[in-house]
C-alpha cells in the first residue's frame, strides 16, 4: 500500500481525493498496490466531510510520518506552498503539484532539492490541467528538437472569446457571464491578463529548451483591451481571435516567449477549440506538428493529471525522473520576431498596402500585413491612423 | 554510450537512422549518454547509403553481440518481424517497434516474453505514428476508468476523405491521387478496408482495457463503397464522413470494437481534422475527453515515436514498464449499440419519421434517426427503400 498526504482542500485538492476515492480499485489493479489518502491538510475545518477523520491542521505530521511516499500540493501560491514543498522535498517525499505559480517561478529550485534529495518532484496538472502535456513533451518527443509552441492556455479567456464571436457580447459581458458560472474569479486579472498562460508558457518552454524562463521576463498581454468589432472582422474573414502563450525557438539560439491575443486562421486546428477547452500545439524537428486537447482546469480532470503522476512516483519510487532545467535562457526580444498583424482604421486597401506590403484585406479598413516587426507594425499603424492592432498566427 | 540496431531499411527504418544522426547531439545531452547506431538489418543491399558499413544480413549478429542494448524493428509483417523479436526478447534485448500488425496479433505473447526476460516491447509508434498516445494512454490517464476511444487512426482514408469533402471528386479518383502523392500503396485493401485502423483500434483497447481485442474479431467497415453524394450531403448540414475506430467499455464490462465510416458533427474536433493527419479522442471518467492530433504516418514523424521508446528503455535500462493485456476481452456484439444512425433515399421526412423516431432531415430524403440498434436501423432502411446506411458518431 502507497500513502499519500493531499496538502489543500480546495477543487483539486478535492478532486484529487474523489478520484482516488472512485476509481480506488481500478488503480489498485493497474499498479499492483492499494493508494491510501493518509492524510488531508487544510487550515479550514471540514466536519461533514466524509474525510473529516484525514484532516490535520500541522504540516509537521506529515514531514515526520516515514509512511507518507507522496506528498500532492494543491495550496496554490508561492507562499505557504514554497515553505511546504521544500520541506516535504527535504524530507525526502516525492511531491507531486498542479501549482503552476510555483513551478514557474521556483521549479528549478525545487527540482534542484529534489534531484539532491533523488525523489520526484512533478507538476504535468500544471498546464493544462487533464491534458497530458508535459511528459508526453519530455518523453514521448524526447528525440526531437522543439522548433515552437503555441497554445490556448487558459480557459477562462478562451470561454470569454467564445462567448464574444458566438454569442456576440462584449469582453465585459462575456467576463460577467464567466464569473456567473464560475470559470472566472471574482478578480479575474490573472486569467484576462495573460499571466496564468504567461505561467504556463514558460513551463513549457523551461522543459522544452532545458533552461529557466522567469515569468517576470516574459511579456504577457491579455484580451480586456479587445474589441467586440476585431473579433467580428476575423471570424467573417476566417479567423478566430485566441488568447495565445507562444515560444519558439530562434536560429540563434535564443528562445522567444510571450502571451498575447492573435489572429488564427480556421485552418489551424487550433482555431476551432471553443469553450473551456486548452490544446497546445508542438512542433518537434522530426515529428512536425502534433497537438493536445483536452479540459485545462476543474477538479476532476486536473487530479487526473495529479493521480497519473502520483502512480508515476510509486511505481518508480526508487527511480527519480531526470527532468530540471537550469539558470538562465537568453531570450530573445520579441519586437526582433517577423509576425503579420491584424490592423484596423479608417483607411483604404491601397493605403494599407503602400503601408505594409502586401496586405490581405479581411474587411473595408481592415488587413492582415505582410510578415514585419513589431515597430514596422506600430509606424505602419500609426501612419494609417489604425485603432486596433493585432498579432496572426 | 548506447548501441541500437535498427532491423529493416524502410522508410521508417531509415527514419529511425535519420533522426539519430540529426539530432545525435541533442538526443546526447538530453539522455546524459549517446546513442550510436551499431547495426542496420535488411536483406537488400545499400551500397551507396552513408550507413553501407553498418549494413549486415545475419540477424544472429544482433542477437549475439551483447553490446546492443536496443533492437528497433521496423521490418513490419508479421512473419520475419516475428521471428527476430521472439528472439531479441529471449536474447534479453529491449525491443522497439512501429509494427502494428504484429502488435495487434502477437503483441500478448510477446510482452508476455519480454516480461519474463526483464526487458521491454515498447511500441508508441504502432498507433498514431509520431502522436504520442499509448504512452500518455496507460500512464498519464492511469488514475482514469477509460470509457471510451474514437479515432481518424488511418491517415490514408482520411486524405482519400478530405479530398472526396473538399475536391468533390469520387473515392475512385481520389484513391488514384492518393497513390499518386505516395500516400496510398499500389495493393490499398489494407488501407480502405479498414484493417489497418481495425488494428490500431485492437492495440488501443488492450492497453485501455488490460483484455486482448484480437483483431479477427473485430469488424472491420472501410470506405471504398462510399458515395459522394453522401459526404456532400453531410457536409452541406455541418458533418463530415470520418472514417473511425471506436471502441468503448459497456456496462456490462464487456468492451465493444469496430471500424466503420460515421458522421460526425463539425462541432466535434475530430471533424476537422484533415487530410494525413490522424486524431484520437480518449474519454476518460475523471479526465472527460481528451484528443491527441499529429501526423499518423511518414518517415520522420513515425521514427520519433520510436526513438522516444528507444531513449526511455535507455534511460530505465534496468526497470521494466508494466504494460501487457492477458488472454480473452469479452467482446460485446456491436449489433446491439444503440446509436444514431444516417439513411438516405427516395423518403419523404414523414416516412423517416414513422420508421425511425425523432429523425432529423439533413436534405430531402437523407436524415439521421434516433438512436437504434443496427437491426433496427436496417430494418426501417429497408422499409423505407434507403439505399446508403452509415453510422453517427
Amino acid at each position: 500500500m502507497a500513502n499519500i498526504a493531499i496538502m489543500g482542500f480546495g477543487t483539486v485538492g478535492a478532486g484529487v481525493a474523489e478520484v482516488a476515492r472512485m476509481n480506488h480499485d481500478s488503480i489498485a489493479a493497474n499498479l499492483g498496490e492499494e493508494v491510501n489518502v493518509k492524510y488531508i491538510l487544510d487550515v479550514r475545518d471540514f466536519p461533514d466531510s466524509p474525510y473529516a477523520a484525514k484532516m490535520i491542521k500541522d504540516f509537521s505530521i506529515i514531514e515526520n510520518d516515514p509512511e507518507v511516499d507522496v506528498v500532492v500540493e494543491t495550496i496554490g501560491g508561492a507562499r505557504v506552498a514554497l515553505d511546504f514543498t521544500r520541506r516535504a522535498l527535504q524530507a525526502g517525499k516525492h511531491v507531486v503539484t498542479s501549482n503552476k505559480e510555483l513551478v514557474a517561478t521556483y521549479g528549478r529550485e525545487l527540482l534542484e532539492i529534489a534531484k539532491e534529495k533523488n525523489v520526484n518532484y512533478l507538476f504535468e496538472a500544471s498546464v493544462g490541467g487533464g491534458i497530458p502535456l508535459l511528459r508526453p513533451l519530455f518523453q514521448c518527443l524526447a528525440a526531437n528538437q522543439i522548433e515552437e509552441i503555441a497554445g490556448i492556455l487558459n480557459g477562462t479567456t478562451n470561454y470569454i472569446l467564445t462567448r464574444m464571436v458566438k454569442g456576440g457580447v462584449s469582453f465585459a459581458e462575456a467576463l460577467k457571464e464567466a464569473q456567473a458560472k464560475g470559470y472566472a474569479e471574482a478578480d479575474p486579472t490573472a486569467d484576462v491578463e495573460g499571466i496564468d498562460a504567461g505561467r504556463k508558457i514558460c513551463i513549457l518552454s523551461d522543459l522544452a529548451w532545458g533552461k529557466e524562463v522567469k515569468p517576470a521576463e516574459v511579456s504577457m498581454e491579455g484580451i480586456s483591451a479587445l474589441d467586440l468589432k476585431d473579433v467580428d472582422i476575423a471570424a467573417s474573414a476566417g479567423y478566430r481571435v485566441k488568447l495565445l502563450g507562444h515560444a519558439m525557438r530562434m536560429e540563434d539560439g535564443k528562445v522567444a516567449a510571450y502571451v498575447a491575443p492573435h489572429l488564427v486562421s480556421q485552418d489551424n486546428p487550433i482555431a476551432t477549440v471553443d469553450d473551456v477547452f486548452n490544446a497546445v500545439m508542438i512542433r518537434g524537428n522530426a515529428v512536425g506538428d502534433v497537438m493536445f486537447y483536452g479540459r485545462g482546469a476543474g477538479d476532476l480532470p486536473t487530479a487526473s493529471a495529479v493521480m497519473g503522476d502520483v502512480l508515476d512516483v510509486i511505481e518508480h519510487r526508487t527511480k527519480r525522473r531526470n527532468i530540471g532545467w537550469s539558470e538562465g535562457a537568453c531570450l530573445a526580444d520579441i519586437k526582433e520576431l517577423s509576425m503579420r498583424w491584424y490592423l484596423r482604421g479608417e483607411f483604404s486597401a491601397e493605403a494599407a498596402r503602400k503601408e505594409c506590403g502586401e496586405a490581405e484585406e479581411l474587411a473595408p479598413g481592415a488587413v492582415i500585413t505582410a510578415p514585419m516587426k513589431e515597430a514596422d507594425a506600430k509606424a505602419a499603424a500609426a501612419a494609417l491612423g489604425a485603432c486596433a492592432v493585432l498579432r496572426v498566427l
